[in-house]
């Protein structure tokens, strides 16, 4: 099975997606082309043997082969007009805008290309946080309690510290630790700068965090191990933007059966019909033996591959059940009924 | 201003579209052009003075010029290459699968043609009614109760009667009211014909429902009229269809100023800033002076002219303020410090 990956895209997460992109090189042994969406949304073919990140930094990818998308696919300009690019199921290794806010997925599913990924819907649940927390109440998942505002509201927090997000992006960008009033003009200001709505929530320090990925193949859910991700008080940009890179080192959680078995409940719980397609992971909180869903990455870095014992069977598994569109046939019967209620 | 009216679909929405474009006619004084989206997903250019719903019931519509999308919009072949479709901003008047669940408004956003109507997010939380509850709930509006189903779920309903609804569609399809524990296996069965996921919901016989449109320009609500539509006991799709063609004719609800102050807070709270960009229709249940969103249509039939006093003035001024995307710059500083960090 040929994979294409796409990754880049017109977003703040743009470079780590460069680096989950390029992890795949090592933990998938399918036959890979890349497929560069650059910040001025035009698509690249890298050829997997030249890709590295400095290909990107450095401008050097436009002397690759330019691409359009179209109908059933990527296509190139040939000597006979286009030609296809060959694969058999595309990738979507695009973090944050363009990749997990639906658009991509939107892309493919008009013009055809079967795609491991978020659907537009699973997109606009986990890429929104303050979606994230209606949608995880209506399937009986626990949030951290959280208010929400947007520019120009009055704002009332009382109790320090809070943690200030935007509401829509993901890797830290643009989130503070506020831990008292005099700060928290300054890092709403800062979340403002990204989007025009955020979130406040009570920042929890040495608060439990555990990731667990999985995703649902025939209708069964096939599940990695629990990590308890590696942690600073809050981890940054750059902190998080080597985790993308990562192909090994997870080492499960030492929890007792009974959380084991709450965090997997609230993952199929999540995970419901809407992200089938997708594998993702989910970061929880526990907090007195409770479980918190805090963020759903339906693109996780370098796709949670650490997690997996093995992840290149289980990815070519999924590739081969992803979820297929009804057919929907338009035969102009109420049209038709118009015409002759009109009398033409 | 010209406005680029697009719509069609693979949807079984299809064909209001087509009534409600054509609508579009009588009331809008614009320069107006038609894109025409057909089953397959391919885009025409159908000139307005040929425009009439037998053109594609019959198939004729694939005379007309055939258009491709790309970056900046639609385009044909000319005798020196590709020549774009000139127009200001496109009306998105897809209703249903492609219109409403996100599919053109990420094909618009990627390919940077300004449009009128709902962004993703927007149309995931309008089109799914279990996203609907879920969001309305967090934003402090009722709705009714309601359970959940996805195929192969047990069920447990006793109360009747009770709506079921596929998860997903608009304008009734697959929609059944049930009166009895026998009738509701059939009545599942058909809404499944449609999704993989239903909603059942108490019927409430005899309900006041109160229709409301509205959109936000330069962070303003402009509101419609509150019309209490003409009912029977349940509108089916041959009557919704006849809806979609309305032009005139809404008379306002003799409500109680305390009424129509809760349903446009409700109105308020819904469109936030999520439905920025679009002008919708929400419609309203009152129950004992409580007031309980039903359905938010992000792309209502034939954009709910009928309800505005001036409707071609408030289109045209929206089409003028529509939201800006921020741009992302990408400047590459975390892969060159990668690349410094590893010494290479």
């Amino acid at each position: 099975m040929k994979i294409a990956i796409v990754f880049g895209g017109s977003s703040y997460e743009h470079e780590i997606s460069i680096v989950s992109s390029i992890a795949m090189k090592e933990v998938l042994k399918n036959e890979l082309i890349y497929i560069f969406c650059d910040q001025n949304r035009e698509f690249f073919e890298i050829p997997k043997k030249i890709i590295k990140s400095k290909l990107f930094s450095s401008g050097e990818y436009k002397k690759c082969d330019k691409l359009t998308l179209a109908k059933g696919g990527f296509f190139k300009k040939s000597m006979l007009g286009q030609k296809a690019i060959e694969f058999d199921v595309v990738l979507n290794l695009t973090h944050g805008g363009d990749g997990e806010d639906g658009v991509l997925a939107s892309l493919f599913e008009f013009f055809s290309i079967p795609f491991i990924g978020p659907r537009v819907e699973a997109c606009s649940v986990s890429s929104h946080k303050f979606l994230t927390k209606g949608y995880a109440a209506s399937v009986d998942v626990k949030t951290i309690p959280y208010v929400f505002y947007t520019k120009g509201d009055a704002m009332s927090v009382t109790n320090f510290p809070v943690i200030v997000k935007p509401v829509r992006l993901g890797s830290s960008i643009g989130v503070s630790i506020v831990k008292s009033q005099e700060e928290l003009e300054y890092a709403c200001d800062v979340a403002y700068e990204f989007d025009n709505a955020i979130i406040i929530e009570p920042f929890i320090s040495g608060v439990k965090e555990y990731n667990l990925a999985g995703t649902k193949i025939n209708d069964e859910f096939v599940f990695s191990i629990i990590e308890e991700p590696q942690k600073v008080e809050f981890l940054d940009f750059d902190k998080k933007y080597l985790d993308f890179s990562r192909t090994s080192g997870a080492v499960e959680a030492p929890l007792e059966a009974f959380l084991q078995e709450k965090i997997k409940d609230s993952f199929k719980k999540l995970y419901n019909t809407l992200f089938e397609g997708s594998l993702i992971r989910c970061d929880f909180f526990v907090v007195d033996n409770e479980v918190y869903i805090n963020e759903i990455n339906s693109i996780p870095g370098s796709m949670a591959n650490y997690l997996f014992s093995d992840f290149n069977a289980l990815l070519n598994s999924l590739a081969q059940n992803l979820p297929t569109r009804k057919t929907i046939t338009i035969n102009y019967e109420y049209v038709n009924k118009i015409h002759s209620c009109k009398g033409k």
